[in-house]
């Protein structure tokens, strides 16, 4: 303790990012490294059992930090730390679980590739559309009438009188902290003052003399990944976008799994709706600087998600969206002051969260709706969001249905051996040779494929969602999976090796890794996506069925997963129902445009409201046969239903067998030939 | 450091209250003795000059706390406090400043009679005029429709709903807290609720079930007390009402020191904010435990008190109330929530704040108006309130007006060598004996005088303002003093001592008070009692003069000062006008009973914003005269205003001299006598 009772503070760097800053003794490497905006992966929550957030400490002299880092400035492995390495026969000395190991001094860090939990990609920026500006914020400078004895009025009634006669405002009122600030600013501007209104009602920020500039951050909150954009509310421009990984998953990968949490630790709930405030108070911070901004200039949020994630954000416990019959505290727009949630904005900000439609569809998919329009349109639309869960709308200006589809993290990389988010490294492209029926592939972040650079540049890190999207659908083109997802055996890929769980396909050699070891796909994978997709194309059928329609003009494809997704390949998968695929457009993150949308216009905001409550929302999980449509879509490409698109591009059974024939005399001959020659 | 990173706790025991607690280490005796509710004097503010806060640390074995206080658990005096010590020369060893002695270890400590600011008594409870009860909160119980499936409301909507049909309640908000447990309560409640709702606007409180009882808190933040009182809303009863020392006279006794305090220091507005803030949370603590309710209970605030303790109270700096042209914030009533300003008590809980007419008037005058209605009546009415600043109303229905005088704090006890709060033990009765020129008094809370008991069972700490009339009047009634405040010379009574400035009179031998020395009134404690009162009445004649009248009707006495006041005595020195003494009235805390009305009753709210804009407020101090009226009124009585109704109460020169002569005359005598004798 130091002599004003505040803890000691050590400055820690960390590699390869280069990331330092001073923490305060005994906190954990893992907090130390948020604290410094160091991403490390975590999935056990700081229960020293995942181990994904190993780190190395280097020690010595760092001269360019002004640091020693040393072994005794880091806290000796505690028993539980000690029984993890020994299970895996590793001594902590080199490697320390960055969960368990505390700051006792100056020290420098190393992050290892594979314990980076890197930024996301984010393949475009929201995209605006044209509307007529009219933010809730607003901004009016005036020249108030100075105090002078005699004039018994306050200055908060002096300044009411000039709103009024120059900007013809009236019945305004005035937040607690802009009152608080009032008279200091009047005198600071010498009576002149900007003053920012919120909706017409609320005088919420003061500035004295004349300023410009209002600021608003549009958030959509997934369960995996949190992406906020800095928008400028008088041009409408996007300043800064920044994502993040959504810190919940450490206390659960999915919405199920986040609810339990909840319900099995009493200050579940707490927890983690203080990691989420936390993370957006970060991006606040992170895209504010980015635009040489401060968050104080924020002074509107809009914020969109999955009904369970906006209840956290409010620290709702979401207990009752984990069962029947899926309650909602409430399905109107939310408007609350961000200090009340302890966001780091302004304080006079306001957060205004979009409305839902039902328990399991919620802001996020409000968002998509006003970005996207599909209820002004004659065209009959399939909207998929695709996220841990997808929301799924079908319809068009008469009739809208919306669902919502537990997909599970299959899409995002998760429950996938290798599986990881659409982050620099990921494998998200694979194309297998039809003839030698080996792959190659592209990694984020790389434009070259894998057989155009040598191996040790490649550096894949393991593979992602829309990348496994493309290895079924090419393992199923060239014959190495058969419609039912099964490797086909004996299996013609020299990259198939049997054994262990039923067989896997070498995607990556251990060279072409940054981990030094293979990247690999099994069945059990396999089995993972084929599930997320079956649950997606059941919920789009039933609605369609229910919309009395059995084809769709067009498909969009929000969210990120749909920004990096090959829509042919997706198609082969049954990923959607039968579509031209010229009609089919990846939309981007359309959540975050439709909040980005609600941050520049009021008249969008009670559109949202109206059609959450016009919109049908149907309970898919209840209809009666969901099971048995589940099971029968579970196949590549779904049996039962014609896609005629994808004429040509799916062989049929017989090619893949007589292809398979042809390779296996070929490879008899040269075996024979050899035998020969030796 | 304890390894969860908190400070370590010591237990400290405070002698005689007997109150203890455990406190971290390291903080001053005197910050332990505020956070376990022991009260100890300190005017300089921690800064080791004063030596009010001086205690006694008690070393040994004390089993029936089970610690021991030993002389290493407190922190060695510094050079400061040596320094303090050794100008007294006295040892710290027995004595120490409590505001420099830290804890650091178990420790028992004595807090000696004159170091304990004892809690005010409050002579009456406020009393609850005849008013329609129409509190802004109000309760509702609902059976609301249990959520299920096909439902996709959410259960506010639910509860909306619920609320029109069984309450006619319509266009409800619900305030963040409400809803953040809406669920659980519904719930917990089996769809039975208790809700709470605010100004019919806000829904702040969900209870589960039926439930009774909605409490609030009247709030009269004086300068030197604050006093509240805890309302059942339903009955209008007071149910608890609890007063301390308003923790800001640390930072300064008076306004102008307070303000001062604010702009000498950085912090200075923030810390007498937060000790506010936590006086009030400490007052409904009390005030709830007394009833056996919860602080949770109290739904609402009214807060009265003058427009710096209300600026305080928002955390607004008083800078401009301190110099022309005492610019206000805002002069309109004020809603806040509760936790803006971190009150704690229910956090849906609102703060209304009563309007003020000018920067010099504030919501406590507002209070009294809307207690003693002058505005309603026919007569002219002068009221009085009297605290560190005497606000004054004169007036009627047709027109009132009203200012505020800057008394000071004399009649508080302030700036008077014996001076005390009106507290146990307090001389606040005097009489002189005609003859022998020798006085008796009367403490508070002892029904005798002090010719009818033994010396030492009168325990005399001090004299207050009330006391402090009364001894003035008599000194003067008797002779001692001239009309000018002047002690005669040479002084016929024997209490008299000439010397160090121009004398002193003894009220109280070495014998009768709990100090064990001599209370006295000196020269320079008359003067300070003039200058108060001549503020005050000069103020009311200026008012009176403005209304055209050179008479009142009536003269009511408000504050806890004029409860204690002796009324003929109080015109004898010329507090106030002359006036029939059967019409004068000491109405008690008019403020508090306002804020008491306004938590009751709407639309006395909406009449006290009314009247706060009607009232004609007038700034005595730029009065060209002022200054020459104000050194006219200092005589006693008032030398160029008739005073009829003290006709005969005042003896004039010629009997003083009479009287004089005539003692001189058997004191000759009487030694002849002895002389003879001897």
């Amino acid at each position: 303790m130091t002599s004003d009772g505040s803890k000691k503070q050590h400055l820690v760097v960390f590699q390869p990012s280069g990331r330092q800053g001073y923490v305060p003794e005994g906190i954990t490497l893992l907090d130390a490294a948020r604290q410094l905006g160091v991403e490390i992966e975590s999935i056990c929550g700081g229960q020293q059992t995942c181990g994904k957030c190993k780190v190395v400490a280097d020690y010595g002299d760092f001269s360019k930090y002004g640091i020693t880092s040393s072994p005794e400035h880091i806290s000796p492995p505690g028993g539980d730390e000690r029984h993890y390495w020994e299970k895996r026969k590793r001594d902590p000395g080199d490697y320390r679980l960055s969960c368990a190991a505390c700051v006792l001094g100056d020290l420098v860090v190393n992050v290892p590739e594979e314990s980076q939990a890197r930024k996301q990609i984010v393949r475009k920026s929201a995209t605006v559309r044209e509307i007529e500006l009219d933010p809730a914020i607003r901004q009016y400078f005036v020249r108030v009438q100075a105090a002078e004895l005699g004039d018994n009025r306050g200055d908060w009634e002096r300044l009411q009188a000039a709103l009024r006669d120059t900007h013809g405002l009236d019945n305004l009122r005035i937040d607690y902290y802009a009152l608080r600030d009032l008279q200091k600013i009047l005198r600071a501007g010498k009576w002149e003052v900007t003053v920012t209104v919120w909706n017409g009602q609320e005088v919420i920020r003061l500035q004295p003399g004349y300023q410009e500039g209002a600021y608003g951050f549009a958030v959509d909150v997934g369960t995996t990944t949190v992406a906020g954009h800095l928008v400028d509310l008088h041009s409408g421009q996007i300043l800064a976008t920044e994502a993040m990984m959504n810190p919940q998953t450490t206390y659960g990968e999915d919405l199920m799994s986040r609810i339990s949490y909840g319900m099995m630790n009493p200050d579940g709930v707490d927890k983690m709706h203080a990691a989420i405030i936390d993370a957006l108070s970060t991006l606040v911070k992170r895209a504010t600087r980015a635009a040489h901004l401060h968050p104080e200039d924020v002074t509107e949020l809009v914020l969109v998600g999955n009904t369970v994630m906006m209840a956290l954000v409010l620290g709702i416990d979401p207990v009752e969206l984990g069962g029947a019959p899926f309650a909602l505290a409430t399905h109107d727009a939310i408007d609350v002051k961000a200090r009340d949630l302890g966001i780091r904005v302004h304080p006079g900000a306001n957060v205004h969260i979009l409305p839902a439609e039902a328990g399991h569809v919620g802001a996020d998919n409000m968002g998509v709706v006003i970005a996207e329009s599909p209820h002004v349109q004659e065209d009959i639309v399939l909207v998929v969001d695709i996220g841990t869960n997808a929301e799924i709308l079908v319809g068009n200006r008469e009739h809208l249905l919306s669902a919502s589809s537990p997909t599970g993290p299959a899409f995002e990389g998760g429950e996938i051996t290798h599986g990881m988010r659409a982050a620099p490294g990921a494998i998200e492209q694979v194309r297998i040779d039809r003839e030698t029926l080996r792959p190659r592939f592209r990694v984020i972040g790389e434009p070259r494929w894998s057989d155009e650079m040598p191996d040790e540049e490649i550096q894949a890190a393991g593979i992602c969602g829309s990348g496994m999207i493309d290895l079924i659908a090419e393992l199923f083109a060239a014959g190495i999976i058969d419609a039912s997802g099964k490797f086909i055996t004996p299996n013609p890929s020299p990259n198939f090796r049997a054994g262990e769980r039923v067989g896997e396909f070498v995607v990556a050699t251990a060279s072409q890794t940054s981990t030094g070891r293979e990247i690999v796909v099994t069945q059990q994978d396999i089995r993972a996506i084929q599930f997320a997709k079956s649950a997606l194309y059941t919920g789009a059928k039933l609605l369609m069925e229910r919309r009395g329609v059995d084809k769709v003009d067009r498909v969009l494809l929000a969210g990120g997963f749909g920004a990096h997704i090959d829509k042919q390949r997706a198609m082969m998968m049954g990923l959607f129902p039968d579509c031209d695929l010229d009609q089919v457009y990846a939309v981007g993150n359309a959540a975050g445009d439709g909040a980005v949308l609600c941050l520049l216009s009021r008249e969008r905001r009670q559109r949202a409201r109206e059609i959450a409550r016009w919109i049908d929302y149907v309970e898919t999980a209840v209809e009666p046969d969901f099971q048995a449509r589940f099971v029968d879509a579970l196949g590549l490409p779904h049996n039962t239903d014609p896609f005629p698109h994808l004429q040509g591009l799916i062989p049929d059974r017989e090619t893949i067998a007589a292809q398979a024939e042809n390779r296996r005399q070929a490879r008899r001959k040269s075996r024979r030939r050899r035998a020969r020659v030796s």
